[in-house]
């Protein structure tokens, strides 16, 4: 009876589906044309600038490309909890910066840290465990922070159209890879799970390791010396290092995503590149070239004009922000 | 009509190629019992050892596991050539070690470079270019360079029970990885033509590259730097940086990849760690713990009867070795 049904399937085929709009929560506009122009550009057999399986690579940023990065990166805060939490084992920290302006606890005090000051959290709270420990850290961390502003678990705030075009170029063959300034080994805790994109197709900032042996076991443990910085040109550098080829698609939204974008564009035939906009105060936020955070800076509009990458307003362009939002 | 046709497959089934042997170069023997069984073990929906699609991960040393590693690595070789192509450039080598041993041509004298002079030798001819000036160079060296004992192309001398492992792994949902301490670019070049592994399942000792541009085209250009030294200690250093999970199945030869299939065992289940063993010197070559190339140590073959991995004796288990014999 299945079978039969299977090759009844096969036979009438599911015309109402194949009409379906495979990207619903993008408004009809010159962003959605790109993305839905793109696919049968690259994937239509008869296509000059049609594009083999094999070389159908996007590449995304993740913070603000397809989640809420304000108004701290997502990392950031973790690592800033864990300070917190680790506070009672280290009295030094009371008197040491930067450590004591954290558990001071005083927002606008955050924001005269240095990115040193930042990396230097990010290695006492993120280092000299393994990556099965710290994975634990990550899992627990996520189950019961939440977001300030939204007051909801952040790996809900992702952007429901980003996810959508995840899934329309994966139906279209495309694999899709995770591009983040962002610790390769934070992001992929939960890449699957929230964007479908496995631990394998996640590049990030990444430290070394160090093989070794617990209670008889081989483990990986996590030291504080960085590896790559795949932020601006590390992008480029780590999607050589991880992929080895160029992306035919790259997403971006600020500053440290130029090149990627170059680095997609010089794949050569059709190839897409688009950032996002964040101008949206009232649904998410709005900010650009004055943002520590998510630069989007006046030249790297000027950049995206005269090379044809398409803008995405996030007012404009995007029907639904989150998954949870009401249709 | 045609549809008609796939529905006749479809409904009847294909049971005599169902039943054709995925492994026709092994002899019948515990190396293709263990195989099998792996397959079954972890494939099948009710084996309490099941494996789910996203986990099936296998990862493959390259030389003296998949082709040639004798009398040298083939990147060696590679880069011997090109310190004679290079050398009308460079008048100073007629004097300078290690270049005068290698313009010397006696093959004794090569016995006695260190690594160092190796890891010199490589940085001098396959740095300071763009990645796509490294892959012509190696795309041409291939087209012409023949191994000395066979006669014949390098890409020849791959094993063919190798290759139809790698395609029965991918035939039942594994991702096959190179996990290689050969260079990552240089192996990438010929992958997928050669094993239909993408560039993006190679890991290999990696240099670090620097984003920029010429003539207004971004490229990277390849550094003297290493990045991940990608053998002992460094397989699964390597594999966490690439894939970021253990391998369900590992395959080596050599002191170098005893740590990867430690990992691989790590990973719980019944997972599959086999070491192919150099002991045919009538089809290929025999060799061992004497050996500086691809050293088999006795420690190692202790720990493999200690840890119950499976030694393929290339003489016994071996039908046939290259796809290039008579069947």
């Amino acid at each position: 009876m299945r079978t039969l049904l299977v090759l009844l399937v096969l036979v009438v085929g599911l015309p109402a589906a194949a009409q379906t709009d495979p990207l619903p929560s993008w408004n009809e506009g010159p962003a959605k044309q790109a993305i839905l122009g793109f696919v049968r550009a690259t994937t239509e057999k008869r296509s000059p600038q049609y594009v083999p399986p094999e070389q159908r690579i996007a590449t995304f940023d993740q913070d603000g490309t397809l989640w809420v990065e304000q108004p701290l990166y997502t990392q950031l805060i973790f690592a800033l909890d864990r300070v917190k939490a680790l506070a009672p084992q280290h009295p030094e920290w009371k008197t040491q910066e930067p450590f004591k302006t954290i558990l001071s606890g005083d927002p606008k005090a955050l924001e005269t840290l240095t990115v040193q000051d930042i990396e230097r959290v990010v290695a006492v709270t993120s280092t000299g465990m393994t990556v099965e420990a710290f994975n634990t850290l990550v899992t627990s961390w996520f189950a019961t922070a939440k977001q300030p502003r939204f007051g909801r678990p952040y790996l809900q705030l992702v952007y429901q159209p980003m996810l959508e075009l995840l899934r329309y170029l994966r139906a279209n063959g495309y694999k899709t890879y995770i591009v983040t300034g962002g610790g390769q080994d934070f992001v992929r805790v939960y890449s699957e799970q929230v964007y479908g994109v496995p631990p394998e197709q996640v590049m990030g900032t990444a430290g070394k390791t160090q093989y070794g042996y617990q209670n008889g076991q081989p483990v990986l443990i996590k030291l504080p010396e960085v590896l790559l910085v795949d932020d601006k040109t590390g992008k480029p550098e780590g999607i050589h290092l991880l992929i080895g080829r160029k992306p035919k698609a790259a997403f971006g939204n600020s500053d440290g995503d130029q090149q990627m974008l170059e680095w997609a564009q010089a794949s050569g035939g059709a190839p897409l590149m688009m950032l996002v906009h964040h101008d949206d105060a009232e649904r998410e936020y709005a900010y650009g070239p004055a943002s520590r955070i998510g630069t989007f800076s006046d030249a790297l509009m000027a950049e995206a004009k005269k090379r044809g990458w398409t803008v995405i307003s996030m007012k404009k362009d995007w029907k639904r922000i989150f998954p949870f939002e009401e249709k």
